[in-house]
């Protein structure tokens, strides 16, 4: 498997494009994007467990209850949520999409992604899409990865060949964070495309399996979004013998798809409101996988050690602290804590305990901007990664007049 | 029942002091608080859940599994958390109480606050005990109070009078906050002390019950602390009745703990560490009580609402989105939200969505520095209380380098 260019677009007979339409008032930022593929494709989603749900998602869920979708649109600067015509608006998205392109309105995935609560105007939307259609490109997954960014910095897109019965097959992937993202089995806004050939049952199944170990391990600021979304589109094209049970090529199948995740999450971590380091915790040693994954999870959640990283502190008595409430069934006096980045590693606790470091050391690693934290829990065989980021005085500024 | 002054000495039998004894550098902050009662009193107390635990709170629990406490010694600027002689430190400080009070050791509840993992030198706590003891005086509750802060900014303290079978009885009590406050069935360091008379069952009960509602619905930072407790000291030089069943004695107790515990609440929540707000979280409608305490507590645990908050943007989409993650079994569509301060009310959303309001109108009530978050979800008869406060600057600030 190897790393490739093209985003949502490396996977043979999918298109896309991004534009500014007119929802967003910068006229320098995209907000609409669309993807399509040449031919119908096998589609799995999942979504967030919010009580409060976007419109657009009730609207896809009813559209790939089938297993097939063949478009995906989406719009950034509203979510179009909790608004009395969402369901209204999220079909004529959909039923814009047949207009123009002439995939059929019950095969589009509709998503939306913004502030929550004001209408969405249609109008905009309408008026560009001749524009979007016209040019629906192999070559503009780009646009397509920023014109779904909201207070992201970086567009994110990752893409990956593998090769199912020696055949190459190709996948990518587009995401935007950047905030209110503490997945709860399910995620974020994530697009991913392939042209390898898998069931609709399969499908389901290494997306809802990868996600617990990738996007359910995130978080930026605990908050769970009411729009969150993952979904792959599976078209077939790359002509290998269609994936129907587990075995080598479900497994290929469902290391590319966890290579493209893990890249989004360090994308979608990296890049969280505000944030100027990349946290990674990597605990190892548990008993359980289930005690691993929240130990680290809790880690990474934790505002006052993500505040401290921002100052590069290596305040580890807040690990400990965080691994402690978390509810993980630890022995504390097992617990020990690395902190590690490019510059080395450091340890800072064993057995429950502090060991005498380098506050030099420990603070030339830190001031890095990938920073792994190391929490082993014991003699016991499994592990988790958890992802997150920094708590910075730019999170405060980015979301105390989020709507202005 | 009414507010008086005191705080912790407020009751007959209880003197109290606080001095700068040397554990934190600068001379000008108290780090040593020390309590006593003329008699031994009956004693209750709730700790937290986090797994790490401060040693303290080991030697405390040993020290009142009788029920029976005297004097409280606590100090600030370490935890005396994940050290390898904490206990015995603990126990220490407890003899050195004896030695210069003449209290009991195993009487003496023993509390430390500040940084977690770093080995408390006893030495300063030796060597300020004479003054500490020489200066316990009915009149310096206060020291004692801010003796007990870390990065509070100011001291919490808090007195009522009320009656129990005519004889007049006297309540104080005295707080630290102000960071990794998000209790778990315990809070973080209050101390309460009363000249009723009442049984060590029925205190117990007063104070288990009673937390329920106020320190377990506060959150600053969703940071459980390893070294949260409660203690309440009842000596009975009041001269009531002992209350010993429930009853009308044992509500005037009931209601007069409340009152000192909500205050209290309010105090750290109004001082969470960079707050500028006040946050109180008022749900009504709910069907069981658990709902309504769910779904408030998620709302002032929210870091986008707080941001929003702070920044006094009438961000009403994060309310809703906090209570749709929450857990709580709501119907998103009777979901009504409305911000209120001394300036009036504005109500944003009703049945789930959006209402039209004066943005202007809302900004002016959200520059207030306490903020009501009133959410109603529906027909049913129960409500919850919760507080917190808002995200800052200051917040990043303080514990991007808390160590230093």
């Amino acid at each position: 498997m190897k790393i490739i260019n093209g985003g949502v677009c490396a996977a043979k007979g999918f298109k896309a494009n991004g534009i500014h339409c007119g929802i967003r008032k910068n006229h320098s930022k995209k907000d609409l994007a669309l993807i399509v593929s040449d031919v119908p494709a096998t589609a799995a989603a999942v979504y967030t467990q919010n009580l409060v749900k976007g419109a657009p998602l009730t609207v896809t869920k009813e559209h790939i209850s089938d297993g097939i979708a063949q478009a995906v649109i989406c719009n950034s600067g509203n979510a179009n949520t909790c608004n009395a015509n969402g369901i209204e608006i999220a079909e004529a998205m959909s039923a814009l999409v047949e207009r123009y392109t002439g995939v059929a309105a019950k095969n589009v995935v509709v998503a939306s992604t913004g502030v929550i609560g004001q209408p969405l105007n249609l109008k905009p939307i309408e008026n560009g899409m001749a524009e979007l259609a016209a040019g629906l490109s192999a070559d503009n997954g780009a646009a397509a990865a920023q014109a779904i960014m909201t207070t992201d910095t970086t567009a994110k897109e990752v893409a990956v060949e593998f090769t199912v019965s020696g055949k190459t097959c190709r996948m990518g992937g587009i995401a935007k964070g950047s905030g209110m993202i503490h997945p709860n089995m399910a995620t974020m806004l994530v697009f991913i495309t392939t042209d390898a050939a898998i069931s609709r049952e399969m499908l389901q199944k290494a997306l809802s399996q990868d996600i617990t170990n990738t996007f359910n391990m995130l978080s930026i600021d605990g908050d769970t979004s009411t729009n969150d979304m993952v979904t792959v589109l599976a078209n077939g094209l790359a002509g290998n013998p269609e994936i129907t049970a587990e075995g080598e090529d479900f497994n290929s199948f469902m290391q590319a798809l966890n290579t493209i995740t893990v890249q989004l999450c360090r994308m979608i971590a990296g890049d969280g409101e505000g944030a100027t380091k990349l946290l990674e915790c990597i605990a190892t040693g548990a008993d359980k996988e289930e005690t691993a994954k929240i130990a680290a999870k809790s880690v990474i959640c934790s505002s006052l050690l993500k505040a401290a990283m921002f100052g590069a502190d290596a305040n580890w008595g807040r690990v400990l602290c965080a691994i402690g409430y978390s509810g993980a069934d630890v022995d504390v006096a097992k617990i020990g804590v690395s902190f590690r980045s490019a510059k080395g590693t450091v340890e800072v606790c064993r057995n429950g305990a502090g060991v005498p470091f380098s506050e030099e050391e420990a603070k030339e690693i830190l001031l890095q901007n990938e920073i792994e934290i190391l929490i082993s829990l014991g003699d016991g065989p499994f592990g988790a990664h958890a992802w997150g980021c920094d708590l910075t005085y730019d999170y405060v500024k980015i979301n105390g007049d989020y709507r202005t």
